[in-house]
């Protein structure tokens, strides 16, 4: 399986257990190539939006591009959404980590395995 | 050129409009074969958010499915957005109705030319 149908896989997986929460949650198509700012999935209800960027992780730790970071703050400022990171590691549940979460390096940002079990959300902390 | 990419063109060139308009805009990916209710179309600011449904149009009147409508309401209920369907006539400007706008048949919706041209709003009256 290509990385972006596992990618699309994890999305989906994701977009369901919205719903079961009565959250309406989408994909976004093309966000990845789209020359507007994305995220990968707009989620809400008649109170709160969340824009989120998606990431299926096999290692313990993930560098982001800073073009992915930047993008979600752009259109999180303009739309007005919240704008999250979720982090799926293999075996793990879905975490879910705020920008101030996720760590900046040199050229981008990282997302590390002890940082999101230790301030990652679960979906239904993110959602109370 | 099939009809879903000509339906994929009428989305972007209104996704174009909205971004030179300053307001974020997203294709949601599968809308039509997604076994959730959503619209073609999520376009937004920090005070407004709007639900589209896209029909670009060949002829004098246009038939809507009640499902399409119904899914429309059932998204915009949940998310919290405003209901709108997006009409194209060929040479004419994208025009936008409301829900009362359409006109209830007996087994669905329809939009009349005469009425779209009515009643529709052009994108600037939309999003002032």
């Amino acid at each position: 399986m290509s990385s972006k149908s596992k990618g699309m896989d994890a999305e989906r997986d994701l977009i369901h257990k919205f719903w079961a929460r009565s959250w309406c949650a989408v994909r976004v198509a093309g966000s990845g190539a789209s020359k507007y700012p994305s995220p990968d999935i707009i989620v809400g209800n008649r109170i709160r939006k969340i824009a989120i960027e998606c990431k299926s992780i096999n290692k313990n730790k993930k560098y982001l591009d800073k073009e992915d970071v930047e993008q979600l703050k752009e259109f999180c400022d303009i739309f007005g959404a919240e704008p999250w990171f979720a982090i799926k590691f293999p075996k793990m549940n879905w975490l879910f980590l705020s920008l101030e979460d996720i760590e900046k390096t040199e050229n981008g940002y990282v997302v590390d395995y002890k940082v999101a079990e230790r301030r990652g959300l679960l979906i239904d902390e993110l959602i109370k």
